[in-house]
């Protein structure tokens, strides 16, 4: 399939004026600001467990998780939009929001990452005991943590973090499974509980409303620079997309496109509890991906064709950051103290196909963006 | 590549007379013969621990498990071809030696499948961990349990079980990875001493001297039938062929040729702690494949030239094997009571780095075959 889409480094293509940029940042502005009223109405508590809230059915805490998810997406969007484009915007104040936006998507991440992780380890320990996977559940496994999927589609995340739904099913599972999965349910639950009580505090914080009143002022004023008016946009893309490129080739993918090449288990039972430092250039890319879509919004104004292809280099790179934050998780709770030796099997059974899983995230990047350099004219 | 040895369905090339099986098997069983006697020479002392022998040094246990793995080479080869021609041979004498063949390999390959499943196990602790490969056993990951593979290539075999190289990479390993790798030796050094000690009484009893009686006979006359000297062997070779191709054909393969399909773990964590039992298709063709290789041998009297294809997908079955055997021990290594739960941990992500070296393996040979077939003319 040919690019649909303007290809930032063609020079025979018109240039794409600053007002393009301005244009974006006031949209993603308006959405944010309309995603903060929302997750003011719907009250936010989308992180409380059922048991304790009022109508534990009620729709609130899915539209709750809607907004978080539209706050965090246009703040996103906004920071990387500053970042690539700094030349053209005033300096002093990009340089003053960009980590007030990162701090907020950040605290608002955790929340919806702690379940989508909780879910992805009990879908998998459901998995590798032969037990059919839980039907109420049907995105989970194919885009966890998905938060560059349309929205609407992951119905998942506003279940209860109790799962009434896996209880029917533990039948299946062996007592060391079982107990693995309770212990990182609590563990996991735990961490989301907390998260969500530092969303609550950081939207209620003072260092919040700072944010919104200058994402307010963004929706009807950007800070341009003079030269902004005529300049073009497209050369700051295309070194959006060089970092990224640049990024790629430095990725292990001849050893990631052979498959079963045993490479993301290797420190599998390494001493370090630390993140596998192999995983960090990937969750660069991961990044830098984003920056360079974001990048083509802007030029395209928003109306861009979705390119299938960056598309699913991207949900690889999610689905490879999901896994092995996973696996870390499962190898976290192996540590802790007094545990059964079934569970602690349980636990290491699952830390090991979780980090496969990262191998096969990059089996799958390395295959969509092969395919897109060749597509590419 | 075409294929270089005789087709056996191919009706234009001649037709290979009874004679081809009667030279085939005395061949094989001379060489039985010869292995044998190599083997009372050098003792057959190749299970006993180092520590135990006189000389620990010496090469006489080298030597004998060569002339094990001869023994076992021929009596399969014999076994085998009874089978395939079974129509051609004298039914009374055939239906009679055949099982005693099969008890005889079983009893000898023992000892062998314990120190390939525990070098295999440590291998695969030392790589989970990071730590460098053990430099002194090259070829032991490659074609673990390879008694195919041309002799006196693995000289990994007459390490003696207490496994000196390995001590001083113990400081990279974690205390459950340690205490994982001492529980796996304690087991399968073990279990190889009552291998060794049943090869040995095996080899003394009466019940191995009417064999190799058998096996002497058979190495001056053939018995058999009077129509075999006008007989044509290739109908009988093909019948092997097309059992094979029906069973390959029963075999999941599209799901084993596209990578990381998670299949071989399914059952990781199932209660039923017996084997596998998606994993028996898979060992059914490896033997199905042998008794197609060894008709080929029959029909080209052993001088054709080696069907690289037909190998490598022998190899990849050999490693599924070894594999799911070697995931089993892991899985119930976990089962000891009063482990500690970082020793069951280690052992848990053991199991599932074997359980996909399964899948690696069924790819592997997926890919070998695919190849095969395409290249058949």
């Amino acid at each position: 399939m040919a690019q649909q889409h303007l290809d930032p480094t063609d020079p025979t293509a018109g240039a794409v004026p600053g007002d393009a940029l301005a244009g974006y940042l006031r949209a993603q502005a308006t959405e944010f600001l309309r995603a903060l009223r929302l997750h003011r109405e719907t009250g936010g508590d989308a992180g409380v467990p059922a048991r304790t809230r009022a109508r534990p059915g009620d729709n609130g805490s899915e539209e709750s998780v809607d907004a978080a998810r539209a706050l965090r997406r246009s703040a996103r969007r906004i920071s990387a939009s500053l970042h690539t484009f700094r030349p053209l915007l005033d300096t002093d104040w990009s340089e003053a929001i960009r980590p007030e936006l990162a701090w907020l998507s950040g605290t608002l991440a955790m929340e919806h990452a702690y379940a989508a992780r909780l879910e992805r380890l009990l879908l998998a320990l459901h998995r590798l005991s032969g037990a059919t996977v839980l039907p109420t559940q049907p995105g989970a496994v194919g885009a966890p943590g998905g938060a560059e999927v349309p929205q609407k589609t992951e119905p998942a995340d506003a279940a209860p973090p109790t799962h009434p739904a896996a209880t029917p099913e533990r039948g299946n599972l062996t007592v060391g499974a079982a107990k693995a999965g309770a212990l990182l349910e609590r563990q996991l639950t735990l961490a989301r509980t907390r998260a969500h009580s530092s969303a609550l505090q950081a939207i209620g914080s003072s260092r919040f409303h700072a944010v919104a009143d200058n994402i307010a002022v963004l929706a009807s004023e950007v800070p341009l620079t003079p030269a902004a008016a005529t300049a073009d946009l497209r050369p700051l893309a295309a070194s959006a997309e060089e970092r990224l490129t640049d990024a790629v080739t430095a990725l292990p993918l001849v050893t990631a496109g052979s498959p079963y090449n045993a490479e993301a288990l290797i420190h599998g039972l390494s001493p370090d509890p630390a993140p596998h430092p192999q995983d960090a250039p990937w969750h660069q890319v991961r990044l830098l991906l984003r920056l360079h879509r974001y990048a083509l919004e802007v030029l395209h104004g928003g109306t861009g064709p979705v390119d299938v292809r960056l598309l699913a280099s991207g949900q690889a790179l999610n689905r490879h950051r999901d896994a092995s934050e996973a696996a870390a998780a499962a190898a976290q709770a192996a540590r802790t103290p007094r545990i059964a030796p079934a569970t602690a099997y349980a636990l290491g059974v699952l830390h090991a196909d979780q980090r496969h899983e990262v191998e096969a995230a990059r089996f799958a990047f390395q295959q969509s963006w092969q395919m897109q350099t060749v597509g590419t004219p």
